[in-house]
């Protein structure tokens, strides 16, 4: 563990409550030496695939050895696992709910436990509030290097993955796939990897999405005339629709969830 | 004082303005070595109880010395006082508003002092915001360790306390509450302490919030039915109506100050 | 460079995505020791007169070292540049795009370069989120302590600064101006600088705000009547227009540009 180990922050508990200060006061008391970072508190109540994407997004900027504690979590006080994953010689730590399938796929060589050793977990343990009571407390435990990986339980191999969420091929030149997420700004990032599909050199191509047919590549946001959709390799490293300072999400009606079909030429 | 003083923040200010972050400036220049922790911003303005309430479930989580700031202070500018309570080895400073109500009963060993000594204070003092002015700084000459608690005033007895806002029985069996506080995910923090009202062990009970009757018990969000509102021990301490993956509050069209009446056989 | 340096973050990114939290990540790794504070994130969407308001407000509360990133970026990925402002013993990195305009005014000593040593950005570069890419590396380069200023680039006279955004006179008592921020409170911030129009001096005073004429003064929120509608010297060195535990906004109708008139006598 670094000197000043880092421990992120995602969940979708919103910043009304004292929920996400309740956890850093946990952090604080048993780490006090790390330093806490607010990914995202806005992940949409449930939404298991969204915190996921979110962390990935995020996850590649952070420094070896950060800590990431994901908690969207709609079976909290079930059976369901708290798990400790390692990949990328960083720490995810949240519940096997399907939360780090994109991770996975991104980290092909991650190891996942269980956590069951309780001792990491705070003393009275309630059945609504994980993040406080043992995400937390474990991610802290790590980040104070006085416990190891492996004693916070067993490797596991049947973790839970979310149904592919992956673009797929349905024709020569088509494939179908779906909008991720609608950012602050009102874009509508999208699951096609801008790596994969290179709208911008092709000769042309189109993208339905909703009832809308975007032909249109700007390299940048005011290469396109004010009010104007067009696509564009957002910095998500998937392709992204967008409007000039406008809302694409808005204008086209459409947000996270919508179909997509991309022709190629 | 601990080598790395918490600083926490509770306020009604939101986070579209520079208030919190020149509130974390000023610590910043008195007391560096502190880590400042956001508990919550997003009290309702001016609401006192709320703010109160979110303190209460947050600071047994946080380590001895720990240092809270709690400004929802709608007689800011007037006469009322600016205090400092010690109290479970922690630092409470706010207005002499009954913020701390909650927590004078949940910490009867408690002293108050008014900050008299403006020695603490920005020399510039203006009449709006002494969130900036008096309570940030107060709390980093705190945090720096190099005044003691003494220095900031004498010790009070007549500070305000709000008038009671906790269960009372008004038949055999029956006691009325009120609603607390609405979570992000629509939740009703009830003023009903779950250690004293055993709703999980009783043979019956009927909860009845607005013109709604609860009778159903579950021990985690997901022992009931999806769209089923039941009454769950909550991490809170007290007891919660929920709706499984839903919102209880918009389900039964309440809100904070929402009277109950609680019947247990 | 102080030990702990402080890195500041104004964006109109807002909080329902990775984004802010990514760009702690790139700092993070590069300069661990710094102490990153949030000073705004929710600036309207591409007004750029507003962050540079909100910046403005906080800046003169952080200790001398302070790197201020302020990132509302309309033009990002176009030729406009990156630059570095020292002033106030102070740092401050942005687009050069005007935001800085009322800092320029505040602090006329001040030094502005554009950013061209690309050594200091991250070494793939998006056209869409430097705030990742370009202005938290270089915030956490120059933060590090190996980075001198003059490395990044070279003075420049030529950057831009907005129209006149300050209050003009129109006649022998009468100046016009406009509403420069409604704050969470419903607190209507004027660009009349409290300390140039001592209305709560004068004998009379009108001031015009949409179709509505104020002339009540107030020394603090609570002398005026509930629901009353007043002039007072807020916290930010403006008058501010205000209602007594209720929005000014919502009451009169008003937002951000609405023009003012003030007349004196």
């Amino acid at each position: 563990m670094p000197r000043k180990p880092v421990i992120t922050l995602t969940t979708d508990f919103g910043l009304a409550d004292h929920y996400v200060g309740t956890m850093k006061g946990v952090i604080a008391g048993i780490a006090p030496q790390s330093t806490v970072i607010d990914i995202c508190h806005q992940v949409t109540p449930y939404e298991i695939l969204e915190g996921g994407f979110i962390l990935e997004q995020a996850y590649r900027y952070f420094p070896k050895g950060a800590i990431h504690v994901v908690v969207v979590d709609p079976g909290v006080g079930t059976s369901r696992r708290p798990i400790l994953v390692e990949a990328a010689g960083q720490y995810f730590i949240g519940p096997d709910n399907g939360l780090f399938t994109l991770l996975y796929a991104a980290e092909p060589k991650h190891k996942v436990r269980a956590i069951t050793n309780k001792k990491f977990f705070l003393t009275t343990l309630s059945n609504t509030f994980h993040g406080r009571d043992v995400f937390a407390p474990s991610a802290a435990h790590l980040a104070s290097g006085k416990a190891k990986p492996a004693q916070f339980g067993p490797l596991i191999k049947d973790y839970t993955q979310a149904t592919a969420i992956f673009a797929t091929r349905t024709g020569k030149r088509v494939w179908t796939g779906q909008v991720l997420k609608v950012d602050h700004f009102g874009n509508l990032i999208t699951n096609l990897r801008s790596s994969e599909f290179e709208v911008g050199k092709a000769k042309h191509f189109e993208l339905l999405v909703g009832s809308h047919i975007v032909s249109r590549f700007a390299s940048n946001y005011q290469e396109a005339g004010f009010g104007e959709v067009f696509v564009i390799e957002g910095s998500s490293g998937y392709l992204e629709v967008s409007v000039c300072q406008g809302s694409a999400a808005r204008q086209l009606g459409c947000g996270a969830g919508a179909p997509l079909e991309l022709s190629l030429w």
